[in-house]
């Protein structure tokens, strides 16, 4: 039976299950409350996600040793069993603002708290955007309250949840599926952004993407906590736009139960592939909507020694400067991608290495390099493939049975652009 | 004694040292040998040094294990304790060339002993340019024999040299020093070229960076080797411009006694800081000569548990996308380098962390980031010193006495839009 017999997608993302309502307003976050401008045709940079009751919690979160305020804070709640919901602003990223960061993501999960009537350690907090500017605390304390009252179970109130928690990304990204357990209808809603700083790598003890998952599916928290452990690591840790890792990377997920459904083991069931469904489409948006991205790649490195090794040489190859700047042109340069390869922590033999190319999810591959040297594949029949958004490229080791998918992008002119700053320009330094 | 008392800097490269002659011609090599268009107007692709008589040699090559033809023949050579002469191509790097690529450079060796008069074992070869082509042999062989007639010890022909290197380089990297080793003096000269592919980790047993050094100095070939192992450790191996290790870096010295110098402790000596000067000028020629780089930065991280770990968050710092494009923009993005070290493998406490900046060269240093949290030094101070063509960056982890430091580059939208090649024009493709 195909995924799509199994699932059904639905329209709406993290409204789409039961028993949780959101809203998001602007709050001037960014600029510091300076209070200049109206907030007419701002964008929201405030939300919540709140469960109607206490629900199961799971949450991932970057490895990175320098990590934000709001990580250190919810990857503590995130260890509870349970929770009832999230705050998170775009704008502000509170991280590198020591002491001062710990006590501002506190007051934000107590000033919800209170709002909403729950415990402290009820609220998860999130933040995206500059690093080393202290939040504007009057501004997200008049956020939070301004937000509350609007709460309801709405597709357009997720839709503006979606955009509020937006930086760099050009659109929304949105999923919700629905899929059976017994006889109840169980929902899964997801909402993420991204764009830069992404190459997450994410631990259960503690992941700029953010992505929030609710489902009303009935489900003991520890299986939930596991159940997003194997989602995220087959789709969120599986991507890369520039090769950096972010501060504040954080996946967060509530499961409410409002599906009342029956018990069920989480091991290869249903749930856990509609998970890893909404989790890897959540995950491929991403990427391809990373900052100054034209191209869209899916790396399959075969035939390796073992699985750390297939992911050592799909990395090496997708953090290439220069591999990465041929794909930006289109150009089907595999003498760069055999270099990153040499240079990559995989055991590699370059006279048993094979290398091609295939029209995105097709199986037919063109060879540009195989058995260690040169086919007679013209390098403009190659690019005929390389040119196109998306194409899917091939690199097979011939040193074992294991392998790897990374999805990739290509870096532009534009990523350069976009990340740059300008010394002329004071407002555009030091995001 | 400050170092310009003891080396005096000398007009010339290769051919400053006595008993070293070169040539350099144009054979067509990149265009495949099409014979289209004249000499004229025309880049020279194939060049010669050689010694008057057999040299005590030493070699440094990449520790990538995708490495080409000349990498391979040009290592075993080096590990000889003498050699004669360097023949060396751009245009083509005969890498990913399979079987024929070894047999190719085995028979440039051959050819070029031949005309010198020399057994081929005594010739190391060294190419740069596009990898997974076949080496155009015919034109390779009436280069090498067009060449050998033109010998001289002359510094128009060592300027030619020096040109005839240069792929993606816009300038000749040229470098000769004198000073006195008991009664006699005695000269150093360098020649070398970069641009792409740059951070070269090179190893005695086996970096697109290529380098050649003569000296007149009489010297032990073990001797000779150590010298250069620690002049490169210090000058070569601490440059990066994107990250990138090549299939092809050599750095390639010989060194013929013609000075008729007495022995010497080579430990600590002159010779030692002269190589030592002469390599590290070199590397620097090649970073801020680095392809699209528009500014020099040296990079210091100080303070930290061990030299690996302060290689570690050098490296990670520099090769990191989001802060070599802020240093494109002239923008001291310190929140950019501590999310890089955060990522480093070097283990760090954001809570000691430092992170400044200095104007190239001097001492006192602005901090933008001090114990844990931001300064009130506000950004557009410090963009005053990240705004200018070279600046020092200085990374304080307070985690032991060790420290290291790398001579990096900014990433732009030039360096993009240089190696993206261009579908619509397949000359581009595959370089």
């Amino acid at each position: 039976m195909s995924q799509s017999k199994i699932f059904k997608r639905i329209d709406g993302s993290v409204c789409a299950p039961q028993g949780f309502k959101t809203a998001a307003v602007f709050c001037n976050i960014k600029r510091l409350g300076t209070g200049k401008g109206s907030e007419k045709g701002r964008k929201r940079d405030l939300a919540l996600i709140v469960s109607d009751t206490p629900a199961a919690v799971a949450g991932m979160f970057t490895t990175n040793q320098v990590c934000a305020a709001p990580v250190k804070w919810s990857s503590q709640r995130a260890a509870q069993r349970f929770a009832q919901a999230i705050v998170v602003n775009s704008g502000n990223a509170n991280a590198c603002t020591g002491r001062q960061g710990i006590r501002d993501t506190r007051r934000m999960a107590e000033i919800a708290a209170r709002t909403l009537k729950f415990k402290a350690t009820d609220l998860l907090v999130c933040s995206t955007g500059r690093i080393g500017v202290p939040m504007p605390m009057k501004n997200v304390e008049r956020g939070i309250r301004a937000c509350a009252p609007l709460l309801a179970r709405s597709a357009t109130n997720a839709r503006q949840v979606a955009e509020a928690i937006m930086t760099t990304d050009t659109r929304r990204k949105e999923i919700a599926v629905e899929f059976k357990i017994g006889k109840s209808a169980v929902r899964i809603g997801g909402i993420c952004k991204g764009a830069g700083m992404i190459q997450p790598k994410m631990s259960a003890a503690h992941a700029t993407m953010l992505a929030f998952i609710t489902t009303d599916a009935a489900i003991e928290p520890s299986m939930l906590k596991r159940a997003l452990r194997i989602a995220v690591k087959q789709s969120f840790n599986r991507i890369t736009v520039d090769g950096d890792m972010s501060t504040n990377d954080s996946v967060i997920m509530l499961a409410n139960g409002f599906a009342r459904n029956s018990k069920f083991e989480v091991r290869n069931s249903k749930f856990q592939d509609a998970l890893n469904l909404v989790c890897l489409e959540l995950a491929k948006m991403m990427v391809r909507d990373g900052e100054g991205v034209s191209r869209f790649i899916t790396l399959h490195v075969h035939l390796a020694r073992n699985t750390s090794e297939a992911e050592a040489a799909a990395r090496a190859i997708a953090n290439s400067s220069l591999v990465k700047a041929s794909w930006c042109g289109g150009d089907p340069n595999w003498g760069r991608i055999l270099c990153a390869l040499g240079y990559s922590k995989a055991k590699v033999n370059e006279s048993i290495i094979d290398v091609g190319y295939s029209h995105a999810g097709e199986r037919a591959i063109l060879y540009g390099f195989r058995s260690g040297r040169p086919t007679n594949i013209s390098i403009q029949k190659l690019a005929k493939i390389t040119s196109a958004p998306e194409f899917d490229l091939h690199v097979d080791l011939h040193a074992g049975r294991h392998e790897f998918v990374l999805y990739a992008s290509d870096l532009t002119e534009d990523y350069v652009a976009f990340n740059k700053g300008d010394v002329s320009d004071p407002t555009t330094l030091g995001d």
